[in-house]
C-alpha cells in the first residue's frame, strides 16, 4: 500500500529531527562505550508476529463497536498485516486462527506472502466455541471433555490446524486450553488433567518433528472456578511429559493480580521450555489492551530477562515465538498494533543497553540500590530515536502510526471494505 | 405452570422426611430459645427479584452455548419468573432491561403479572451498547461523553426506562454506568465524573419523587484502565449530591480482590444510602455465577449486617431492593436461579439465628473467639429445613430445582419456544 | 493438667444434649446409606500437628499484644500441646522450629512425650533471621546466597536441624526459604534458583532416607518483589530435581489473590509430590488467622480433594502431613488452635459424607447443578456431632475452648508462668 | 555535613556531562514549545517531607538486618534529613512520629532546624502499639475502642501529637488509625466506625484552626478482617463529617490489588480533600518499598493528576503534603530515600512535560491513541538532567547517592553512633 517513495516522502520532514536526536543519542552512548548501531540492527532483526484476530475490532461481552474497513477474509488480513510490516519493519508475521482463518486459495496466499514479505508463524486451534455443523459441543470442555468422542473432535481440529499450516510454511502449533469449570464439583480435577494430557499426547504424536507445541495457561475465563491449565506450573508438567518439542507460552494478561511474570519467564528459559508469548497490557486480567500501555516497567522487566538469558551459554531455551495477542475496543486495530510494536521495541532496546557487567557485579557483591540503578538507566533512556532509526533502516516510517494516519489508511480501507465489514473472529 | 395439585404431589414423598427434619430442628432452636416458625415467617416474607436477561443462556466473549426454551418476548420472560415463584414463592419480582424488554402490550403484561403474582421491581437502562438506529454511538461513552448530545441522549434513554416502568407499576431505576477508559490519558478523569454527575442530575429531576434511583460501581470490565464509577465511594458521592432518593446499588461481583463487601454493606446502610443489590457468585470479577455458589460464608456476612442492622432503630436506611444479576453459561438459567434463591434464603435464615444480644455482649468485652463462634455457630447450622418449610408455606415445591427436573420444564419450554430460541440480552 | 475425672465432669451436662444430636444426625446420614460412627472413626484417627511456635502471642510488624502465661521454652511447649490433645485428641504431634527449639534434655523430653502421649512430626529450619554469634547474615540471602560460605552457613542450619529431629524421632525436615530480593535487578533470578537447587541438594544428601524433605513456596514476603520459590511450580521444579523424598508444602496462606488452591492440592497428589499442609486463615496474604475463620467452603473443598484422592487407587501420593501454622495477634493461642482443629475435623467430616459414586455420575455427564448440588449438601450438613464424639471417644472434651476456659487455664498458666513470659519464635 | 565547597568538588568532575545533556534536553525541549528552565524552577521549590521512622532500618515481622549508624535521637534525625537535603536540596521537611519522637529541647530542635534549614512537616500519632507504662492496651482498638477510656487515651495522645508539633512549628497530624479485626463476629462494624467518628472528632475540636487533620486508609494489616478505615470511601466520609480542616491521605501502598490510584487522587482533589500524600512503592500490599521502583508509570500517573489540578482554576484543594512513607529492609535508609526523592522528582518533571492543551483536545474528541501518546511521550522523555540541574541550582549534588558514598557518610555515622545503633520505631 506503502510505496518507497510515499513512505520517503512521509520521513522527509522529521528526518532533520530524527538525525539530530539520534546522533546525539549515538554519542551519549557512546561516552557510555555502547554503540547504537548495534542496537539499532538487533532492533532490525527483531520480528514480532500480528495475530489475525486482531486486526478487527474486539470487545467485551458488553458490546463492541466496530469503525470499519476489518479485513473480511485471510487475504485481506495479510494485506493488513503486509502494511503494518511496511510501516514498521517488524512484523514480518502473522498468527492464524483455525477455523477463521482456513485457507482456501494455498497458491495466492503463497503469492501475497512473497510479496508482502511475510511468513506464517503459528497456527492457533480454537475449541472454545461451537462451530456451525459441528457434531458435538464444547460447551463442556474439549480436550478435556468427559467424552471420548468430543475428545477426539478436538483433537482432530488440531491435527487439521497443523495441516492447514503446513501447507502455508508455519512450524508451530499454539494450544489455549479453555476447559474448565464454573462451580466446584462440577469437574474432578484429577481427571480432567489427565484426560487433557492424553489428548495433547495424542495431537503432540501427529505433530511434524521440526514443529513445536505452545500451550498457554490461564488462570480465569471463559471458566470462573477452576481453568485446567491454570498456571505456568501446569504448562510446564504438561510439556515435560510431551517431549522436548512441546513448550510454554507465556500471556501477558494471564495471570493472577500481582504475579511477578518476569521471574516465570526466567524460570521457563532456565528449565529450557520458554515457547513463546502472547504480548498485550493488561491492568486487572485478560484485559489485552496495548502492549506496554499500562506497566512498561513489567515489559522491560521481561525483556531484560530475554536479553539476559540469550547471552547466557549456559541457556538452552529454543527460540522463542514472539507473538501479539490483543483485542481492540476504542483505538484503530492497526494504531494499537502499531504502538504494541513500538512499545515491544523499545522495551527490548532499553533491555539491550543493561551494563550487564556492571549489573552482574552488583548483584553478585549485594550492593542492591547500585544494582536496582544499573536497571532503572537503562529503563529511564529515552531510546525512541533507536527505534525510530531501525524503522528507517528497515524501509519504514519514522512515526508509524503519525504516517499511517497521514496517508488515510482506514479511510481508505473503508472505502474498499465497506463501512459495515466484520473481520471473522470473536 | 404447575397447579397446586401438581406441586402438592411432587412433595408428597418428601414430606416425611421433612417434617422429620423440620420438627427436629425446631426442637433444637426452641431449646436455645429461638423459633423455627418465626424464622420461617420472615423466610416466606422475602422476595427477591429476577433479572429478564439472566433468564437465557449468558456467556464470555469467548462463546456461548444456549440450551434451548430461553423466552422470546417480555410476555414468556414473566412466564419464566412466574413459574420459579411458583416454585419457591420467593421470586415475586422481576428487573427489566431496557431496551430488551420494552413492553408492547402493557395490559396484557399487566394481566400476566396478576395472573402469576408479580411486580415489577427495577427498570435497567443500558447505554453501554449500541442499538440499532441510534443517532450516536457510546462507543466512547454515554452520560460521561466529551458531546453533550451523547449525554442528551444516554439522558433521555434512561428518563424513557422510567416512563417504561411506570407503566408497569416499577419505582426503582438502576443505573450501571459502563462508562470509562482504556488507556491513561484517554479521558479527563475529573471531567468525566463533573459531565456524569450532571447528567445523573437531569435524570433525578426527571425521575418521580416516589422513585428511588440506585447507583451501581464496578472497578473494571468493559473498561480496563478506567471506570467513571469504580468503587462504592464514587456511588455514594453521586448520591450526596443527587438527593434522597439516589442510593448504592452493591453487586457481589464489582469489587477488587479481596474486598471486605459486607464491611461496605454496613458503612452504606448506617449512612443511609444502602439501596439495593445484584446478587451473584464471585471468585475473580464479575463472574456472574450462582449466588454463593463460591464464598457462603461471605454471603452469610452479608445477610448479618443486613439483618443486624433492620434490628437496630438508629439505623434509617430505606428498604433495600434485592435483585439477582446473574449469567449462567453451562446451567439450565432457571435452575441456576432456583439455587441463588435458595442459597440466598439459607444465608438469611442463618443471619436471622444469630444470638445478637450474647453477640453484642462479646463484641464489647472484645471476647474475640468467642464474638466469633456465636456467628460461626449460625453459619453452621443446617437451615435447609427451615427454607423448605418457606417453599411449603408459600405453596411451593419443598425441593424446588428437583421439582423442576421431576416436572420435565425445561424440555416442554424447548417443545413450545424452540430448541434455537435466544432471549434478548447480552 | 485434665484428668480422665475432670474432663468428665466437664462433659457431663452436655451430654445429654450431644447425645440428642449425635442420634438424629447418625439417623439421618444412615438414611442416606451413611455410617456416623465411621466418620467418627475417621476423624478420632486424624492428628494435625501444631507448631511450636504458634502457642505463644504473634503479631505483625506494627505491635504485639501478648496476654501471658507463654511457654518459655520446650518442655512448656509440650505441655501446652499436651495439654490440646487432651482436650481434643487431635493434636499428637508438634512441629519445631530450630534454632527456637533446639532440644536440651533429649531424655527428659522423651519422657514427657510419652506422658502427653506427643510425637515431634516436623523440624522447620529458620535461615530468614539472623542468631546471635552467627557468622554470616541472612540478610541477603540463606540458601540463595551468592557466596558460598554463606550457603554452606545455612545449608549446615539444616542438617543441624536434621540431627536435633533424630533425637526426638522427627522424621520430616520443613524447608520455608525466605530469600528473595526487594528490587528490580537486586537478584538474579536464574542464579539464585540454581544456587538454591544446589543447596537443597547438599541438605537432601544428608538427609536419612526414612526422612522426607518439604519445600514451601511463597510468593511474597519478607521479601516484595521476588521470592526465590514463589510458587508451587517452583517447589514442584525443585522436589524433581532432588529426588522422591522431597515434596511440596502447601500453606494455606501463600498464594496470590483468588488462587484455586484445592486444584494445587489435587495437581500434587496426582504428581505424588504432596507432602503436606501448613493450615491458616487467609482473606489478604499470609495473614495467619485460624484455621478455617474466613474461607470455611474453601477448607471443605481442600479436604474434599484430599478425601479423594485418598479413595482412589491410582494416586500415590506419600502421607501428607497435617500441621497448622497461625499466629494470634488477639486471640488467646491455645483456643486459636483448638478452634483451628475443630475447623479441620468439620471440613474432613464433611469431606468424608460426600457421595461420591454419585458425584461421580454427575460429573461424568457434566449435570452441572446436580454434581454441585452433591458437594454442597456435605458442606451444608451440621456436622458438628461428629467431631464432638469423636472428641468425647478420644476421651476429650465435648466443647474443648468452653472446657478450657471453664477449667480456668489460661489463669493458671499466666500464674506458673508470669504475666509477661513470652514464647520463643518470632 | 557537606560543604558547599565538598559539594562542588563532588560535582565537578561530573559538570561537564550534565552541561551537555542538560543543554541538548533544553534545545529538545525549546523547539517543542517548553522551557526547560521553568521545569526546573518548580523542581527547585518541590519539597517533599522525610519520616523520621525511615532514617533506621525497617524490615517485616520476620526479622531485621539493621546496618549501623542509625541516629539515636531526634537531634541525629534531623541531623540525617538535613543531611538529604544539603545533597538534593528537596528534602526541607521531616515528619515525626509521637512517642518515638518526643522532642525534648525545644530551643535546641528549632537551632537545628534553622541551621538546616528544615521545618517539621506533621506530627505522626501511634496508638497501634502499646508504650510501657501505659494505662491501657490498644490490643482491641484505641479511637474505635469499646471502652471510653481507651478512646479517651487515644484522643489525649492525639492531642499531645498536636501539643509536641506546635513547640516546633507543625501544622499537620497525620493520623493513621491501625484499628481493626481479625475475624468475622469481633467487631461491630458500624459501632466501630461511629465510636471512631466520635474520637475524631473530640480532637478536631482541640485542634488549633490553622491545623489540618490527614485521615488515612488502609485495606488491611495490622488487622487481617477488617480495618475500621479501610477506603478513601471511608477517610473521605469521615472528614465530611468533622470539617474543612480534615482530609484524606493518601499512602500508595494501602490498596487492594490493581486499584488505580490516580484516579482515586483526581476524585479527592476534585471533592476538595486530598490532603497527602505517603509515599513509597508497592508490588503486593504495604510493601513500602523505594517511591517508584515497581510501578514508576503509575506515580508519573499519579502526578499528572496533580499538576493538571494544579493548573485548573476550579479546583480548590488545599495544598497538599507531600510526604515519604517506606521501609528499607535490604538497603541503606539514606540511599532509599536519595532514591526516592529522586524518582518523584522525575515523574513530576515529566508530569510538568506533558502537552495539556493537546492532550485536552485529543481528550474532547475521543483521539484515544492520540491522548495516550501525548501522556507517553513526557513519560519517555529522559528528564534525569531537568532532576539534576534542580539538585546544582538548589546547591546540592548532581548525583546525590554517588556523592553520598564517594564521601563515605554511611561509614563516618557508623564511627560516630555505632555499629548497633538502632533508631526508634517500628
Amino acid at each position: 500500500m506503502f510505496t518507497a517513495q510515499r513512505l520517503h516522502d512521509l520521513n522527509q520532514p522529521l528526518q532533520a529531527e530524527h538525525q539530530l536526536q539520534f546522533q546525539y543519542l549515538a554519542d551519549l552512548l557512546s561516552r557510555r562505550n555502547q554503540d547504537a548501531q548495534e542496537v539499532v540492527r538487533e532492533l532490525v532483526k527483531f520480528q514480532v508476529a500480528i495475530p489475525s484476530w486482531a486486526l478487527g475490532t474486539g470487545g467485551t461481552r458488553f458490546g463492541r463497536y466496530p469503525l470499519g474497513g476489518e479485513p473480511r477474509n485471510l487475504e485481506e488480513k495479510l494485506g493488513d498485516v503486509g502494511l503494518l510490516h511496511q510501516l514498521n519493519g517488524s512484523s514480518n508475521s502473522i498468527s492464524l486462527h483455525i477455523p477463521w482463518d482456513i485457507p482456501q486459495d494455498i497458491a495466492g496466499l503463497e503469492q501475497l506472502q512473497q510479496e508482502y514479505g511475510l511468513v506464517i508463524d503459528s497456527v492457533n486451534s480454537n475449541t472454545f466455541q461451537d462451530q456451525k455443523d459441528q457434531a458435538f459441543s464444547y460447551k463442556f470442555g474439549s480436550l478435556s471433555h468427559t467424552e471420548p468422542a468430543v475428545r477426539q473432535q478436538a483433537i482432530q481440529h488440531n491435527i487439521d490446524c497443523i495441516n492447514y499450516g503446513r501447507q502455508l510454511g508455519a512450524r508451530t502449533l499454539t494450544v489455549w486450553l479453555a476447559d474448565g469449570s464454573n462451580f466446584p464439583g462440577q469437574q474432578h480435577l484429577r481427571r480432567a488433567y489427565l484426560r487433557t494430557q492424553e489428548s495433547l499426547a495424542a495431537i503432540y504424536e501427529a505433530m511434524p518433528s521440526d514443529w513445536q507445541m505452545l500451550i498457554e495457561y490461564k488462570p480465569y475465563e471463559p471458566h470462573f472456578y477452576s481453568m485446567v491449565i491454570p498456571d505456568w506450573g501446569t504448562s510446564y508438567s504438561l510439556c515435560q511429559s510431551l517431549g522436548k518439542n512441546a513448550n510454554v507460552l507465556v500471556d501477558l494478561g494471564h495471570h493472577l493480580p500481582n504475579t511477578n511474570i518476569e521471574q516465570i519467564v526466567g524460570r521457563l528459559q532456565q528449565f529450557g521450555r520458554l515457547g513463546g508469548f502472547h504480548f498485550n497490557g493488561s491492568m486487572y486480567g485478560d484485559d489485552d489492551l496495548t502492549t506496554g500501555s499500562i506497566k512498561p516497567f513489567q515489559l522491560f522487566l521481561i525483556f531484560n530477562e530475554l536479553v539476559d538469558a540469550a547471552r547466557d551459554t549456559s541457556v538452552t531455551n529454543p527460540l522463542v515465538a514472539y507473538m501479539i495477542d490483543a483485542s481492540h475496543n476504542t483505538k484503530d486495530p492497526l494504531e494499537d498494533l502499531l504502538q504494541s510494536v513500538e512499545n515491544i521495541l523499545g522495551a527490548y532496546a532499553k533491555a539491550l543497553l543493561v551494563d550487564r557487567e556492571a549489573l552482574h557485579e552488583a548483584q553478585e557483591t549485594n550492593d542492591v540500590a547500585r544494582a536496582e540503578e544499573l536497571l532503572r538507566d537503562a529503563f529511564l533512556l529515552d531510546v525512541r530515536p533507536l527505534v525510530a532509526e531501525a524503522y528507517r533502516q528497515s524501509g519504514g516510517a519514522l512515526k508509524p502510526v503519525q504516517a499511517y494516519r497521514a496517508a488515510g489508511v482506514r479511510e481508505q480501507l473503508i472505502q474498499q471494505r465497506g463501512k459495515r465489514s466484520v473481520s471473522t473472529g470473536l
